[in-house]
C-alpha cells in the first residue's frame, strides 16, 4: 500500500484530498497546524485505519521521522490562502506558504522523498493580458503578497527537482468551490445575505471575470496529471474554460436563496489591492490529457450554496 | 543631501556602489555582516564624512532607527552570489537571499523606505529557448536554488511595490566583472593558472555562452534607469548585446597572462547543476534610455585579470 502526505490536512481541499486518496487505498498521513484547517472535515477519514492524523506547525516544528518513513509522495496544501489580508499583515504570506514550503522541501530531502504536488494559483499570472493565459505566458509582474509567495514556492519546488531529481507537480488552481468550502466570495455573500436578506455589499464594481472549479474536478485533475506526468518538472494550469463575473455569481446565489438583494457596487475594478480583474486560464495541457471538469461554474457555485445551507441547518 | 543606504556594501558590486554615490554627492550608509564582504573594499569610501558603516547581518539583526532615518532609497545587493554551491548547501540562497530581502521590505515599510534598487540576475530566465532573452520572456522553470531565491526576492519587491506603493528597480545582471571581482570563472581560472601555469582543469565542455558587463557600465546603467524610471516598477536587463564562450574566455586569459596551458574540459554542457547553458539578455529596454555599455566582454575580462594581477603584486 503506497503511503502519501498531505499537508493543511484538514482544510477545504486538503481534506478533500485525503478522502479521495483513501477511497484510491492509499494510506496518508495528514497534518495541520489547524490554524485555519478544521477537524471536522477529517471525521470520515479518522474512522479509517489507513489515516493517521499528526497536529504540527511545518515552519514551528519538525516532521517526526516514524510519519515521513516510507512516504511516497507529499501532498502540499498547507497554505495561508487568502489574498485579501496581504496589506494588513505582510509577513503572514511569506511565513506561511514560501518559508512552509521551503522548510518541507528540505525535510523531504533529508528524508528521500522525491515527489511533490503542489497548490499553487492562477494569481501567480499576474494582471496578464493575455486570456486564456497558458502556463508558458509572458514572465509575469506578481500584485499581491500572496501570489509572490505562490511564485516563490513554484521556483524553490523547481529548483529542488533540477537540483535534487525530485517530481513536482505545481498545480495553477483557479478559485475552488464544492463542500467543505471555507473562504471566497461565495461565503462572504452568503454570509452577508443570511444576516441581511435584503442588502449585499460588493467590493469592486463586480465586473471582476473569474474562473471557478469544482472540488471534485480538481482532485480527478490532480489525480490525472499525477498518473500521466510530462516529465519531471509538471506545471499545469488546473480550472474551466470558462469564466464568470462577479454580477453573474451574485444572480445565482440570490435565485438559489430565493432572495432579491438591493446590491451596493465599489467603483474599483478590483476588490482589493492585489485582486485579480480577470483569471481564465487556459487548460489545453490537462485536456489534451483526457480530464474535463464534470461541473459548470454555475453548477459548482450552485452546489456551494446548498452545502453553506445544509451546514447551517 | 540625499541619503541612501546600500547593503552588501563590501562587496564588490556593494562597494562599487558605495564609491559611486559618494562621488555622485550622496550621503552612503553601508550595511553588511562581513560574511564575504571585505572591509579593504571601503577603504576610500570610509575617508569620506558623509559615508556611515554599519557591521550587521539583515537576517539576524535589525537596523537601527538613526541608520533608517531620511533614508530615500535602498541599494540592495547583500546576497548569497555563488549559484554552483546550491547542491552542498541548499538552505543558503533562501536565507541570505529571499528571507534576507524579506526581512529588508518589512523593515523599509515600517519605516517609510519607499524605493529600492534590486540586483536580480540574468538566471531567472532558466533554460530559455529565446535569445537574445526579454525582460518578458515566457513564463521560465526555475533551474537553480540561487536563481529560484532570486525569483522569490523580485517577486516580493513587485507584491510591495503593488500594495504599499514604493517605487522599485530590477535589475537582472549577466555576470559582472572588474577592479575587486570576487568570484566566478575569471577568477577561477586565474587562480589556477598561478598554481600551475601548464594546466587548466574546466568544469563542463566550454562550450557554455555567457555575457559579461563591466561594473562600471554596470553602475551606469542602474543610474540611467533609477533617473528615468518607467514607471513604480521598473524591470530591466542589464547586460552587454554580445556573448562569448567559455573557450574564449579561456584564449583572453592565457594570452593576457602569458601562458600556454594543457586545457582539460567536462563533458557536460553545463558547468555544474544550475549553471545555464547560454545567458544572452535584450538589452533594448535600457539601450532606448541613451545608456551603453564602454566596455567589451573581452575588454572586461582583460582589466580583470589585470585588476588580480595587480592584487597579488
Amino acid at each position: 500500500m503506497k503511503k502519501v502526505l498531505v499537508t493543511g490536512a484538514a482544510g477545504f481541499i486538503g481534506s478533500s484530498q485525503v478522502d479521495f486518496l483513501l477511497n484510491k487505498g492509499f494510506a496518508v498521513v495528514g497534518i495541520d497546524n489547524l490554524s485555519t484547517g478544521n477537524l471536522k472535515n477529517l471525521d470520515s477519514a479518522r474512522n479509517n485505519p489507513n489515516f493517521i492524523f499528526v497536529q504540527l506547525d511545518l515552519v514551528l516544528d519538525s516532521i517526526p521521522n516514524e510519519v515521513l518513513d516510507g512516504v511516497d509522495a507529499v501532498y502540499h496544501f498547507s497554505a495561508n490562502a487568502d489574498i485579501r489580508f496581504g496589506v494588513q499583515n505582510p509577513t503572514r504570506d511569506f511565513e506561511q506558504n514560501t518559508l512552509c514550503t521551503q522548510r518541507l522541501l528540505e525535510t523531504m530531502r533529508m528524508n528521500n522523498v522525491n515527489k511533490i504536488v503542489f497548490s499553487s494559483t492562477g494569481s501567480v499570472y499576474g494582471e496578464q493580458q493575455v486570456f486564456p493565459t497558458r502556463e508558458d505566458a509572458p514572465f509575469p509582474i506578481q500584485t499581491s503578497l500572496y501570489a509572490a509567495s505562490k511564485v516563490a514556492c513554484e521556483s524553490l519546488i523547481q529548483a529542488y527537482s533540477e537540483t535534487f531529481g525530485m517530481q513536482v507537480f505545481i498545480f495553477r488552481f483557479v478559485s475552488i468551490l464544492g463542500p467543505r468550502y471555507s473562504h471566497g466570495h461565495v461565503i462572504d455573500f452568503y454570509r452577508q445575505l443570511t444576516t441581511n436578506k435584503d442588502f449585499l455589499e460588493v467590493l469592486g464594481d463586480g465586473n471582476q471575470t473569474k474562473s471557478y472549479l469544482h472540488v471534485n474536478d480538481c482532485l480527478t485533475g490532480i489525480e490525472t496529471v499525477v498518473n500521466n506526468p510530462f516529465g519531471r518538472i509538471n506545471i499545469v494550469n488546473l480550472g474551466t474554460n470558462e469564466a464568470t463575473t462577479v454580477r453573474d455569481s451574485i444572480r445565482w446565489i440570490s435565485e438559489r436563496m430565493r432572495l432579491n438583494p438591493k446590491i451596493s457596487y465599489g467603483t474599483e475594478s478590483q476588490g482589493w489591492i492585489g485582486d485579480n480583474r480577470k483569471i481564465l486560464l487556459d487548460t489545453t495541457r490537462i485536456l489534451k490529457l483526457g480530464w474535463s471538469p464534470k461541473y459548470t461554474i454555475k453548477q459548482a457555485i450552485l452546489e456551494t450554496i446548498d452545502y453553506l445551507e445544509n451546514q447551517a441547518d
